[in-house]
């Protein structure tokens, strides 16, 4: 049998097919998505769920001139594979290849970046309302799962399109009962409720032959709303919001798919607002990813036939320093209560929930009510550790500012993925957040640079009466790990000596490493080299002012070395107090550039932002000697 | 007749009165916070319409071991007088004196600091889980408006809390129609339902005595759910998400708040979350507020039996600058979109909404929402303008890094209310901007020092293909005035020389102040005195490399000045440039300190933190001679 997706280059090319065809392009695309993830790693589950909701969206709408937007984005490789990136999946999320999300500058199919959750209602009804204004007939569609209509951000977008009435909006809401960590909150009970009701049933036996005839729209649109209303009570939440709502329908089934978004595409010139209601699976078609969506989210390379294999770690991330910690902290401590914004897995909560459930708390995709729900935990007296990823922790920032570092609550944010963070690139690099935490007053900000550390800063945070940061990288550190169960303290605001130089030597130029985090160690295998004093400064806040002075005192120049961005970053906050102490001295700000970082192997990012050892060996040279 | 309340001075106290004399307590208390505004100006309308709910819940709940959480804060006063703050009303928010919003440091009757809005859901629930996790009989309860459900936060804490079943926490909606600005979206529309409701009407014919006779818990809870269920359907939007509905009731009358509040708390510790929606009347009792709401939200001092007399303004409002470049730009530019997160009047969009409802977008309080449906609009080719005040775009900040400045999208951010604000103290000061934005790459970022400008700001903003940022400060400039109306541009990344040195006087220390904002001319009249050179640096970013090192080269020292935080912030851009380019200097900063800045007259607090005319003079001496 001919293989019909490789004939397809663009979306003209798939319309071009009958819809009897779409089933087996269907089945190619699946397998197309399962071969090329399986290879290269990336997102299995989410995409193998979307396969046919991609091809009836590419199928009915007019794209690119139409919009699709894919919340999240991490389900978009179908939708990649029929906009003429089948061959550029081989390099998918590598250095110089192609983005494992939506991007607008990779494709003029990507109507919107997206990677963080949420986002695309605002972003759909802007396009809409830009369309309606420009007098354009653009269908502008938003594709949302249902972990994402948790988030507030969903909530204020739905809250606007409702009463924006006459714009061709329509919101898909996949829905396959999960974020990547299991959904939660009344929201996700309510879509259960609707998904149980005699109304999918029904969908699940017929509409396909119901639909196959093509009623006229009128009636179409007056048949499903009554049935919606039958089933629900008078109107869905979604209706109460101003929107037609349709569905549930099945999402893997072509028939129903196209002929449902066939009306809605009418209904949506004529009436505004359209909300479908899909059901999918999550790794739908491959029975691994289907029984266990979760370890199938985000899989490394892996071979299909045998699944992922356990294999055996070197090193442990700095996530799992963190659960380990977070247990025998919670052990230790009873007022201790964790929190997640629906990163169980990521944040290395399972073990957690399993032992302590009480005192564990998935919030869902709700990063602002995450901070503020500490918060109130905070003021009655029990100890609230927030596990949040730097890159979502600006979805907090106000809360963080407003309710927690202004009236000086005890709460630890424990802050993983900060840094760059490899593959998933820009989107998910924490790069920002000393800059936008140290101008924060009360905050104590730490920045581990091995897994020893990372675990006495945890204690230190909890056991300190006021808000406290640690942010630590992904993956593994340098394999230091700490000793047993102990929860020892560091002293707050008081960085180390790790080598100075020496003194035996004739000094030209004394060169010291001001360490933040990590990078401390890239730093001290070119001070081996060169001669160099190397200083883990431990705390960007309060930053150890005397020993940075003293340092500047018996050396000739100083290089600040951080894995964030340099504008406003922990160097920044070494000129300041060099600054207030009239201190003259030659130094280097070493860390991220002023631009967005790409994606890809996180040693080949390091290199290309001058951080590897032998460019930060060429920099301090070419600047000293 | 005694004066009731000023034998009040603490809940206690006002639980020993009979209910029969509760009517008269809400007389003078109205009178009281209606002479107390008057004079000290601050918040009316909203105050007097919390009036007999204040009272009902010191009343009915057991306070402070109880918890009340207003939502805002800016309804606090009535608390604020019945927990022992009377007196202290005659200094609010003025230095030194108590804030114009609940603050934990001032009473242990603030539960909970507030002042941005759609908190209080969340850390509501964050101590209703602690009471249950310490096994406290403890209720916790939070006041939210109408405009303040809007927002995206209430959304997750309502999605959050509904599933917390048994945990003693109780929403009470206080319904006005209206946040700021009159109230948008979908939820209002739909609270609109509820009140015309049936149920509703019922409510003002008969309730008061239904309720007085004070039916079993149990029949009651049926009897309102029951109703509640025949009006609106099977079950309320509120119900969906888990809580026990019960209202809309009367927010005035004090027989049937208490009666209400009684069985409600008494329903939250067996029940779990319980939803109470109020009908309350902003201005209440005042006929001027009532009126016009809008024009007494927060009035400065007045006569109340004359009213709010429109005074002379001497010089024009930053804001009024904008919202008059805004309507040009508009006029000039059809492409030109306004979007305003429910600031209205306080952003001074007004006339634009008059002459362009078209392009006019109040999204409600939902600044995540506002950002991203900016960049749905500046993909399809028009231009949005963000009005917003620096405080709360702290809110939007995930979303205009993911959405706006990663995607390197030309949306003007026109930040209002930078640096500090006065008398609305640290929540509403916008002085982490600076730092927080610098680091954002793509981002232009600009600091006007005059009126003038800030609307060539504004224009080069508009005209540039980016994302641009406009920061002024709140209240008058200097007044200096564009001519006409002109919309020139500036060049991008360019500062000038306001004043040189003289050079015909023997330089001993030669001192430059390089500036950014407002503070220019309190520097410049320093720079007079002392013989010194003043820079307007304009832009933050991209920074005038150039120029600042000219300066340096030419100088002995510099004094970076800025209206913002000192740590990350401008003046530590310029210390990171001189880093770069080898250049050592004697250098100071001046801005404001590590610390949350006071409430107060500006004029004070710019003393307070060193920043006076007097003061710059003596730190530069200090420094440099």
């Amino acid at each position: 049998m001919t293989n019909l997706l490789e004939t397809i280059s663009n979306p003209e090319e798939l319309r071009a097919y009958e819809i009897s065809k779409l089933p087996q392009i269907a089945r190619e695309l699946r397998n197309f998505i399962l071969s090329s993830v399986s290879s290269t790693g990336g997102h299995l589950s989410s995409n193998l769920g979307t396969v046919e909701l991609a091809i009836a969206l590419h199928y009915v709408f007019d794209t690119p001139y139409d919009r699709l937007i894919w919340d999240v984005g991490h389900q978009s490789y179908a939708h990649k594979v029929l906009t003429g990136r089948r061959e550029a999946m081989s390099g998918l999320r590598q250095f110089g290849g192609i983005s494992g999300f939506p991007k607008r500058s990779e494709s003029e199919y990507d109507a919107f970046g997206t990677a963080h959750s949420s986002t695309s209602i605002s972003a759909a009804l802007g396009m809409a309302v830009a369309a309606k204004t420009k007098n354009e007939k653009r269908n502008i569609v938003a594709i949302i799962g249902d972990g994402a209509m948790s988030a507030g951000m969903a909530f204020e977008a739905m809250n606007n399109a409702g009463v924006n009435k006459k714009v061709p909006l329509i919101v898909i809401l996949n829905d396959n009962e999960m974020s990547i960590s299991p959904a939660v909150g009344a929201l996700n009970r309510y879509l259960v409720k609707l998904i149980s009701g005699s109304m999918y049933a029904a969908t699940k036996r017929g509409i396909d032959k119901v639909l196959s005839v093509a009623p006229p729209i009128r009636e179409f649109a007056k048949r499903l709303e009554g049935h919606a209303k039958g089933m629900v009570g008078p109107a869905t939440i979604f209706e109460e919001f101003g929107f037609d709502y349709y569905g549930p329908i099945d999402g893997h089934n072509l028939d129903v798919l196209i002929s449902t978004l066939e009306n809605v595409k009418t209904l949506a010139q004529t009436e505004g607002p359209q909300f479908l209601h899909i059901i999918t699976k999550k790794g739908k078609g491959y029975s691994l990813a289907e029984l266990d969506p979760i370890a199938y989210h985000g899989p490394s390379a892996f071979d299909p036939i045998v699944g992922i294999e356990a294999k055996p770690v070197p090193k442990k991330a700095y996530t799992q320093v963190f659960g380990e910690w977070l247990c025998d902290m919670a052990q230790a401590d009873e007022r201790l209560i964790a929190i997640t914004p629906a990163m169980r897995e990521g944040s290395g909560l399972v073990d957690f929930e399993r032992r302590f459930p009480d005192r564990y708390y998935d919030v869902g995709i709700a990063e602002q009510h995450a901070v503020t729900f500490a918060a109130g935990i905070a003021c009655e007296g029990l100890k609230p550790v927030v596990a949040i990823y730097s890159t979502f922790l600006q979805r907090g920032y106000d809360q963080l500012i407003h309710d927690v570092t202004l009236q000086n609550l005890p709460i630890v944010f424990a802050i993983d993925r900060a840094g760059m963070v490899g593959a998933d690139g820009a989107t998910h690099a924490g790069v920002f957040d000393i800059a936008f935490l140290r101008c924060l007053p009360n905050l104590v900000l730490m920045t581990p640079s091995n897994e020893q550390e990372c675990r006495a800063m945890l204690t230190t945070a909890f056991k300190h009466d006021g808000p406290t940061a640690v942010r630590y990288p992904r993956g593994a550190g340098i394999g230091l790990e700490a000793a047993g169960e102990s929860l020892a303290t560091l002293p707050i605001g008081k960085g180390f000596v790790v080598r100075s130089i020496d003194k035996a030597l004739p000094p030209k130029k004394r060169i010291a490493f001001i360490c933040f985090g990590p990078l401390l160690y890239t730093a001290l295998s070119v001070a081996q080299e060169i001669n160099a004093t190397v200083v883990d400064m431990r705390f960007v806040k309060p930053l150890d002012d005397k020993l940075l002075i003293e340092i500047a005192d018996s050396h000739d120049g100083l290089v600040f070395v951080e894995d964030s961005a340099t504008k406003g970053g922990a160097g920044s906050a070494c000129l300041e107090v060099l600054s207030d102490n009239n201190i003259h001295i030659q130094t280097l700000l070493l860390g991220l550039p002023d631009e967005y970082v790409e994606h890809g192997e996180l040693n080949l990012l390091l290199d290309n932002y001058g951080l590897s050892k032998e460019k930060i060996k060429q920099r301090v040279l070419a600047r000293f000697v």
